[in-house]
């Protein structure tokens, strides 16, 4: 069976945290913290373009994103390792909610379920 | 082979998304601002705690911390499905180049390191 | 002289703290994290919108928006005032910066000094 | 009577975006997607400290949260031109509601209360 990608992840940064000796600052506050300070550079590089240009951001800047999108990703697998829960599960729970909240027959197209979502 | 978890967590919001005729709002500046707010919300879980009472939230908070990350998660997942790239990837390139620039033996335990870091 | 608006704000919300017995939680890293918290809620009110629409949000949406902005405010004057420096001089200092940095002759209407800025 | 110092920064930042005709970019959602990125880089200068040493920043921390806080402050000042309200009336009426919400002699000292505010 192929290890799941996002627990091999985990595994790795568990291993990198440790042979720094760095889960000292690895607390959950501080990881949260950090997570918000990778996604505020993330909105950055998106700020000052249209949505159309969004879709389809210079190498550059697209480079620069995926490099935040790496250290959102980075932070919240490390915080939901040292809180001891399953992302993924997480998220499919969430996604059950919204699964029944939201059924596909009464809010599709609709620009107000889906901002209330 | 089992199916990855990630890759299967990016088909199930498409699908999701197609079926509510969504895709329309998920252009990537909406999805990287939607993510800010969703870390925004992770923050407040932590907020006033203290770094000791982070590592151990009470049920109720714990599942709001919980469906915070997934929040993040789901806009991550699609935000890079949107922009076509991988984010497994770029968070092993990114630990590859953190490897490179904070060798483990250079700087183990140090706060400075790891907040340059 | 009249009184000045941001002064008389630091000084009501020092009275509402004091008289609470809350500063104990008013650290700067807890207010810092706090303000993040309420500009994702603010970001929030925005992330489905297009650029047009965000310039005449309807009452209940700008209504939000007021108090969203107030959280802001009202977090970033009590970090202020609890690391002891002046917020107008703060940012009198930055626009200065920017305008050595961005000499209007050279940088009219260009959205990429704009997004260096 | 003495000009208020934040009239004079909200007449100062007008008139510096339009000698460089950058109103243009400066619709609302623009502005709080800018404003998330300079809370997330507020935030950044906190995430390792611990809450003692949040109160007392090194010199070099303390210029750049400094710099931080005029940034957010400019984009809030930028935010609520454009919209056209007032943010000392806006924060005046939250802390009027907050007033009511908790009162001094029920909530004093309270961490619970705390956070639910």
């Amino acid at each position: 069976m192929a290890p799941d990608s996002l627990a091999l992840l985990g595994a790795r940064l568990r291993t990198f945290a440790a042979a720094r000796d760095w889960q000292q600052f690895n607390c959950p506050k501080n990881l949260a913290m950090a997570l918000t300070g990778e996604a505020g550079e993330l909105a950055a590089e998106f700020q000052w373009l249209t949505l159309a240009q969004s879709e389809a951001p210079e190498p550059e800047r697209l480079a620069r994103i995926q490099a935040e999108c790496a250290d959102v990703l980075i932070y919240l697998v490390q915080l939901a390792d040292r809180l001891g829960f399953d992302l993924i599960d997480a998220a499919n729970a969430k996604i059950d909610r919204n699964d029944a909240r939201y059924p596909a027959d009464r809010v599709r197209g609709s620009a107000r379920k889906y901002d209330e979502y």
